[in-house]
């Protein structure tokens, strides 16, 4: 059960008080307080676990301080969303919003390798108008003789090329609690330029120490990405993991599934998912046609399967858009055979935006019909 | 290897019997002729099996009639694309055309129950401008215990609705070769009021001997339904199985991949596999999302997942739609739950025209880029 | 709800039909009846369909003539096994019992191809004490240009030469209602030399039409092997088809799932079900290891790996062994590189019974300690 | 390639000496020592990275110091068996060996959580002639809210409660990095009582970061399980990830894969793979019939299905199994429902035996054959 307090309630006022020591009395109630600071306001929910189907919800609504309640299921207690729950779906990050309702592409390259390539990456994405791209410093790899990242090593020239470019957000894959201060460090040591978006990769999906570390920052937003061979519900419950210990700025990103039935594809796109996550939670949606994907091939009409698993994406309400980019492919460390190349970008972009404004007007449609 | 004669070859011909003697001198080669008498032309292949890679393609393209030579690969040889292939991807039936560049819905009704719901059904598809539905007449089911379809008793009655509406084709499926002489004879019977699609389900897409004698009838065009737990270069053999003995007006469909991973809906949506067909095949495309989705859930967005899942379809380029709809879910004898409601066809079909017109600004601006 | 009646009662006596005129007094049930002739009891039970809830046990256990009263679950009403039930759970078939306490094996070509192998293998088989074989007349194949078996040609010398050797059952797959006749009419015309057990295939495990008929037919028993993309629950209602049009001499075969999770054997081996089929229905169960496993790969303790996924099955209480054998493999028109040689034989049946007489161990075992 | 040298060649001898600079001076070669300290001999293994194609077998056999010289396929370099590889496959810890020709079993509780059960537990082992055990202390879960073990806090009374039963060596699941440390410390502190192999869990099989971290220490072995959703492939390369960092002490365990395909199963049993995996590495291969399978459910032989899944993985030679066994189930904080009862470890032994032997004798009767 949640407790959702009036905005801007102290914690060291007497009604708050009361209303605590009214909950410490509950037998077999624990309780948990979440504050989130807005510029504008802070918001307290009080999470109160136990036995809360024993609790009344009037009685609960009539105590000091309290908005309104909301009686969670049992699944995704906080990042869930729950019934006549209008907590938001958004959060912001170094002046990006991120949400249910926005829309950011993050274009880049999968593995950092030379700055020139990285420089070559974040001019084109600027000059392009984006301020998202990713960058890959630390790789996991299935077999331990290959490549795994040039790791902390690149992170000053990525994020002051960043800086010079204007990139407001990297993604960044992380495998390890150590890489959270080294990205800390070196964000700090180049005077902050830009800022970074952890990403929980596929294969650390369920790495739940991991994820409890990261979740116990609230600095950076949390990208995760979904298992590849276990069910949504069980990677939507890894991402309330993060929530759980603190931070509730995660996305949530598709990525296909792993089976031979998704060939020629690498794996089995799952991004009619997405409308599900949003129903299920109220994190905004990424996709990654790229790994899902993971090939150039193209239709006779001239698209490639990667555009076509992207416009799917988006025309469903994907809010962020993962793709692998890179000026010469055939160098790349990393997947190179699944990037798109750099003259492909605008392209790309341009049928992103006619799939994003089909996706806007069949909610406008939607609008239109569910009045009636 | 194929080859295409020069259009209107008499078989009767000198010119044709020389070839013929020719291919019938050369060791380990059989021919087969298939030829396509259209309106205007008629269009005669001769394909060559057996030993073919010993023959040269230059002298092979010398011989008398001959127009052009397609050295096909292994799989898919009729209805695959080949290198330097040109032969046509769309067919007519009936007055309507079906290609991998048209576009069409088939709404209607899963199971027929009752003449009252198939009139009301046709009635709808009818006023909102459309030509085709679905009626399905034999309905394979899981236990011998389930309601199994009222089969060629509700023929006659389903034609004659159709004929009165103007509908113009009815995708049917049929589970025995039986059944394709019910329909023709039902259709004989009531004057041919309209046309008939013959549909090959999930369960017997590996049901090679149905495909065979199906394949055999050139009357009415097929539509053969992805297996659900085998890879797409199978079930793509297995649409080669109904043209080899004959019939190439094949539409293949997708269906969603049997996984639990496509929880909480039905199957896991495969639809990223749309262009794919369309480069490895010369068929038309459809998408069933009321079977790959089987949920009437809807996101936050207020629009339904299957709306969501057909969007993603038709936006990647899906030639024609499958989708179940009744007048009162709640008495469907089949797969109520999934139904779309009366009410929703004018949505349905608004959303489905945005995602057909993103598809195709997609199209030119592929054309744009790719020119350059 | 089943009325097992007291055995050799009279369809026509008095008793009999003031029972029948009871059940069809009785508001929405209907009745069927099942007959089963032995060499010195006839069994009939009959099936009450419909609202059976309303019955009262106890008031049906006092009719005329019914010795016992079973109420069914939901799923496989006949070939299940339900509370109480202790229906058979075997059945003779041409002097050879089947049931869930026999074994058997079944070692035989894939495919037929020539005379003199099929002489091989009968003389092989024969010499090595086995009166079972199997011998593929009838291939359903991926491919429409692959080679699809010899058909009813091959049947007389099949039969004949099965005649010759004392081979009482042959196991031997049908893809097609036509091919029942022929079967039929070769045995006749070959003088019934011996048994045919038909085998249904993977890819016909939901050709709902094909059990039907098969099932209608109570000459020959029915090997149905699972869908190797469906759950085991669907393949044992596909089991309950045949069952339910008449014939329960049914045989359940296990042969692998299909995902590329079982890499690098050609299915994901899933005999870890056999004790689950026969706690759940009365079906003896069947393995099949070449197909499951697919290569003729071994361990490094010498033993292949097909006759490894057979100890494993047969350990656990399989019934019957379907094994691919061959004379030359490399000659062999279908699956030949999972082929055993004639001379793995003898190494193989021994290397089985060390598998059956563990499990026979392990059933005493078990029944002393539940004993205790 | 790898270059095995005589034993107790000294690292500071003019050959090795000489060796080296020889190999230092090959373009495009790194050379990684590995040494061996056994109680009588030491033996060096040279690995060479790099361009190896291009070294000739014979030129490095005549190098100073080498015995022999193994050309290593491109995948599990150090566990992998390549041509003409005799390498150990067994290792000694504690006074036990664990070897692909020994066989124990690791009969205990999922989840530790009362010094009671605890003991219970031990000494019900002990009084059964075993060695080892299994005890969870550290515990992944889907949710976060679910219980996660009691952690380092029990680990003193678990080494304490093994030390006075005689227990040599406990698998313990660790998580995350600092467990390690927490368990070492725990065993020096209670005066290294017993020993423990470290275990991998299925969610971590890709965790490469804890690999790497866990194969740097190499006081204790390791048993990595088996992804649940990557192919074989994928998980034998996760275990090289171990080996390649100085820890070549690891089991590798087989615990079923992800899919309602195993339905009503929790997951499908995959012990097929036990010679598979004995056969691509010189792994000892552990199996867990507990998690696979998930259920208490028995066959109308009355034999639990975890007790004839263990029997198949047995029966085709698994060297090690873990199974959860709980003197109270319904009070087991974690995976009760599946575990095994204190009065069925006998039976569970016994059953164990039968199936051993079995394995045993059929391994004679393979050297037969093969001698032949």
């Amino acid at each position: 059960m949640i407790l959702i307090l009036t905005s801007n309630t102290q914690p060291g006022s007497a009604d708050f008080q009361k209303l605590m020591n009214h909950l410490d009395a509950l037998p077999g109630i624990k309780t948990r307080v979440h504050t989130e600071r807005g510029d504008e306001q802070t918001l307290t929910e009080l999470y109160l676990i136990g036995n809360t189907k024993a609790l009344d919800l009037e009685d609960m609504q009539n105590l000091p301080c309290v908005e309104r309640v909301v009686r969670v299921s049992q699944e995704y207690r906080i990042l869930g969303r729950h019934k006549g729950d209008d907590r938001p779906s958004h959060f912001d990050y170094n002046g990006v919003r991120f949400g249910q309702d926005t829309f950011h592409v993050f274009a880049g390259l999968c593995a950092v390798d030379t700055p020139e390539h990285v420089e070559m990456m974040m001019k084109a994405v600027a000059a392009a108008g984006q301020v998202c791209t990713r960058m890959g410093a630390y790789k996991p790899r299935t077999s331990p003789y290959a490549f795994q990242g040039h790791g902390k090593a690149c992170l000053p020239y990525v994020f002051e090329l960043a800086g010079k470019y204007g990139i407001k957000v990297i993604a960044m894959e992380i495998t390890h609690e150590s890489h959270l201060h080294e990205i800390s460090e070196a964000l700090h040591q180049t005077g902050n330029p830009t800022g970074v978006m952890l990403q929980i990769g596929t294969r650390n999906t369920q790495n739940f120490e991991l994820l409890k570390i990261v979740g116990r920052q609230t600095e950076m937003p949390v990208l995760l990405k979904r298992g590849f061979g276990i069910t949504l519900d069980e990677s939507l419950n890894a991402a309330e993991y993060l929530a759980s210990e603190g931070n509730r700025n995660v996305i949530f990103a598709l990525r296909g599934m792993k089976t031979n039935m998704g060939d020629p594809h690498r794996n089995l796109v799952d991004f009619a998912h997405v409308p599900v996550v949003k129903r299920l939670t109220r994190m905004p949606v990424c996709i990654d046609p790229s790994h899902s994907v993971g090939t150039r091939a193209a239709g006779p009409d001239g698209i490639l399967d990667v555009m076509h698993a992207t416009a799917q994406g988006v025309a469903a309400g994907a809010n962020m858009v993962l793709v692998d980019f890179h000026p010469v492919p055939t160098k790349a460390l990393v997947d190179g055979p699944q990037a798109l190349l750099m003259p492909e970008l605008s392209h790309f972009l341009e049928d992103v935006q006619i799939a994003r404004e089909a996706y806007l007007k069949r909610v406008e449609l939607a609008a239109r019909y569910n009045q009636q």
